[in-house]
């Protein structure tokens, strides 16, 4: 299963990187329409020009081709090779120029002669190039160069995928990501990955809380799609943005909410402890993804983000290196799995009432509790030290639960004190309930 | 005085010490009965069977006689030598039966082989025997074996015993021990001898608070007396659970009231500080004594324990080798002095309200506040320091006392503020009082 | 500017040094004289013998000689020479006294040979000598001396400075200093001299908030003022007592207002920040000036100190040797401007609504905002790295004042959240404000 898992992530990722993506444009479209093959989703269309808040979405980009040609007429620089090379959103040109005017209109990275940079002009008409500096050094600075984009910028729309999973809580929580970068592996296809296999998996599965998973261009995308759920979106207790997930370098990183100590973020940190995951730390900062719209002061959804090598923390990051070879499939399982149980967690933090408030209970006279009936031992002088610890665990979990339960406080705040994981607190509280000692709150 | 408190506590250690102690019975009596030769207190009996809560009081339990003897006749294990060799509350047994069952019945500890250990088996009937891992291994595994308890579980009354030292501040403090462990030193006969000293000496004087001292056996006792005193119970501020405080081996201990940060917590804090005592803080921890009772959500009174080798922290703890030996008359006065020294705290810890609000009072003008006439000292340059410092230390404690009250403030918040001890604080605001220039709340 | 500054602060030191101040008399009114003429402040007289609060205002005391001579009619100590050698507030005397009743009207720094103590007798009648320990040590233990001393202790009245600077907002801000300190450099001429520098700076410029200046006696001088005004000082938000500013010794230093985290020590804290200033932070003690009246029960104005060389910490601290070689008018121009730079945060601290609150606004279309059109780059990866790290400064900027925003957080909030300068954030928001993204609200 878990190989099974690996393999189909491993040809999905290769399926969807040469794809070129933008806000809008047949890219964008193609990619939503692989992912839904996996998963039924619904795909929003917002034409162009419609006003979102501040913004108004723009016109739709398609590109065909685009390439530099010397005068001997060898293209030097090509799309097709690489969809890095064009700036995301050029408009089109065919044109005969002067290395001169030409420069202006190229970019390059000189601390990294081997990459392309990924650059974009979304809301200023305007053409480019990206290219290594290798080849940048090469270019003749007293030729002339025909330059050449078949693109078109006309009035379209923008998809937004969007895919709800019902519970019963009436709690909702948000996992959002953005499919607008072009052939870059770990921002974002990583993100766009994981989204489908996170969402593919959690409509396999009952849930107490709704889920609402969205699919959309950065920051243009989440604004318009906000602007279009303003009162649905007021419902949603927090979320998380899904990005950058893959990547073969450093550790694991959480980038805290703007709350910082929000209960998405103390269910993360509880996750990892209870996964024995050592990560690093990001405090929440206003560069970076989707979590800027979501937790403006008009919505204020706490969002956090758990990453593999995080954007801005690796040094491939938007260049031509941030492909195939950087990520792997393994290392996107690894973040599905602590999501998996990021969400397990969430399911299970659940509030009780204590129906048997005054003084411990006498677990001993319920035979299905396990409660030893010999007494005095200390924890550290049991012979059957084993089979003696799990016993204790449990009657650890009831004890802990019986004396903090109150109506208010949930399974998260006792698993904090007591240090015994969520799903065995959950466990626990469940065969207590059956006992009538608990009762479920919300 | 201190040479004859001692004296006195080593003769009444000696003296309780062989006593089989338990639940019920007439071990736990003659406890409760030679205590109370020392300073008077109630003692309720609650009859077998009756209700507490999710408890029901059990039938009393009585012993005068335990033995295995071998083939030959000879005793081989014989509860008189020590009380701990028979399970507490084990049924009557007269049998001759083969290792191979007696081997169920028999507990030990195999990494303390010179050790019995103290074993319990109060709510289901069984019987046993507790033998040191070298007297186990002495057994022949193919013989035959006498076992004899002479035993009796019958209705009766389980017996709680009640002191009541009335204040007229209104609020109450609880101190709590349990008498249930046969002759085990340090844990509890050590909390039971305090705790009648504690309760002699504040008999002896006049509190502003009121003071109930319980004694009973653990966990049933308890929620027995919570069951019984619910409304009067509401009423409590805190209090403590006297239990291991004349251990040789270790620190001085603290273990925090659920809360970690009450005035229990503070005013304990505050008193180490003022003896300069290095002590090992414990936090708060499910598994102990009756705090887990007066604490539960039902009553939530903040309950701390003061320790002199903690229950769980040494090696001996619930052994046979919990002795005599293992104790002392010294540390156990030290642990009661200490308590001494919180109580004193708490009662000094009053709130009061200013009636000189707007600037410093002109201190100079009242002869008896000895201000210095001569101003523009600076600490360090005064040439009579001894005498100096003196007249420092009181003129901070009036200034700090003047800036900080104002109805709400209490001199446990002044302390910890000003560094200066409650007591200093106490009488320099009473001397205030009398100028009129603060008043009493609290 | 900077060196003009420096000179006439030099100058105001050095006139102001010699003259004999004390609570009352011609030497505390020719000073305030001297202050009045560099900008203009009422100066109110009250009455000796007037009730303040717990205080009455005492008899004027005036002195124009002092000296003892020995049995040749030898002058060996002299006012003259130093206004130190008489204790402020002496009476009249002139008699001829045998040294072992001289000797306890004898004050001496037997610890700092040197240096003459300064002493007062304010509250009782009393009279007295500071010298040197050397010069003690030379005095005939069998000898008789003349002492005598020419002062006036008669009703008068005690003189207060006030100023103020109105400003708009409805909130004001307290700067006080006390002028009742003889010829000592440090504490408090420099005091002194900083108050009217700031005071005629502020009233130089156009402020928000309003300022009130004072100048006093320490303590009476306090309280009285306090007994004046009570209902004007209820709206005071806090302040600063100007004190021990230009010593040569140590680090600057903060002392913490009462409450520790008040929007006073905050906004020192981030001004520190902000001048990469390297500082000693003394927490709150009674022992002190002025705050201590100031923050007591009836006012509980927080108020904080800038110092150089603070009060206590320095060992010529109340000596001679507290003299105008131990202070630098470049250090007190230093402090100076850092109380400027405080204050101009507390102008720019603004709370704004915000406008645009859902989603980022579209920056890119606003041209004067210099939003760069193209996108992709991460910070490291630009080439044109200074003018680029100014662009990036701006968005962030930008983008954390309409992430933050929200009707309630403050500019200081926001600038401890993103280790933006108060000032940076002050105009970005003053120009988003321009194009109705933001609008003030305090």
């Amino acid at each position: 299963m878990n190989t099974k898992l690996i393999q189909e992530t491993d040809q999905l990722l290769k399926k969807l990187f040469p794809i070129c993506r933008s806000l809008t444009g047949s890219g964008a479209r193609k990619t939503l329409h692989t992912l839904k093959k996996l998963c039924e989703f619904n795909i929003m269309d917002i034409p162009s020009g419609t006003q979102c808040y501040d913004w108004v979405v723009p016109n739709e980009w398609n590109i065909t081709d685009g390439y530099i040609k010397d005068n001997t007429g060898k293209k030097i620089i090509d799309f097709k090779e690489n969809n890095l090379h064009v700036i995301n959103y050029s408009e089109p040109i065919d044109e005969i120029i002067h290395f001169s005017k030409l420069k202006k209109h190229l970019h390059t990275l000189p601390n990294m002669s081997k990459a392309i940079p990924y650059r974009t002009t979304y809301y200023k008409k305007d053409w480019g190039f990206c290219l290594t500096y290798d080849q940048f050094k090469k270019l003749d600075k007293n030729g002339t160069y025909h330059v050449f984009i078949d693109s078109s910028l006309k009035p379209g729309s923008l998809a937004l995928g969007e895919g709800l999973i019902k519970g019963t809580s009436g709690k909702e929580f948000l996992f959002s990501t953005y499919y607008c970068h072009p052939s870059l592996a770990n921002d974002n296809l990583s993100g766009i990955v994981l989204w489908i296999l996170l969402y593919r998996y959690m409509k396999s599965r009952k849930t107490k809380h709704s889920y609402r998973f969205v699919i959309l261009p950065e920051t243009i995308g989440a604004i318009a799609y906000l602007s279009q759920n303003k009162k649905i979106m007021k419902k949603i207790k927090g979320g998380f943005v899904l990005t950058t997930v893959a990547g073969r370098q450093g550790k694991v990183g959480y980038k805290s909410t703007f709350l910082g100590n929000d209960i998405m973020d103390r269910i993360v940190f509880q996750t990892f402890k209870e996964l024995n995951i050592n990560f690093t730390q990001y405090p929440f900062d206003i560069n970076g993804s989707d979590e800027s719209q979501y937790s403006s002061p008009g919505f204020r959804i706490p969002i956090g983000t758990i990453t593999k090598d995080k954007y801005f923390e690796y040094d491939y990051y938007h260049t031509s290196l941030d492909n195939l070879d950087f990520i792997s499939a393994e290392n996107l399982i690894k973040i599905f799995r602590i999501y998996v149980k990021v969400i397990e967690n969430l399911e299970m933090n659940v509030t009780y009432n204590s129906l048997c408030p005054c003084g411990v209970p006498q677990f001993g006279k319920r035979e299905d509790l396990n409660y030893p009936h010999i007494g005095g031992f200390q924890n550290q002088r049991v012979y059957d030290l084993k089979k003696e610890q799990r016993t204790l665990s449990n009657l650890n979990a009831m004890k802990w639960l019986m004396f903090c339960v109150d109506g208010k406080t949930s399974l998260l705040d006792i698993s904090e004190k007591s240090n015994i994981p969520i799903n065995r607190l959950y466990d626990t509280a469940e065969k207590l309930c059956v006992h009538k000692l608990l009762e479920v709150i919300i």
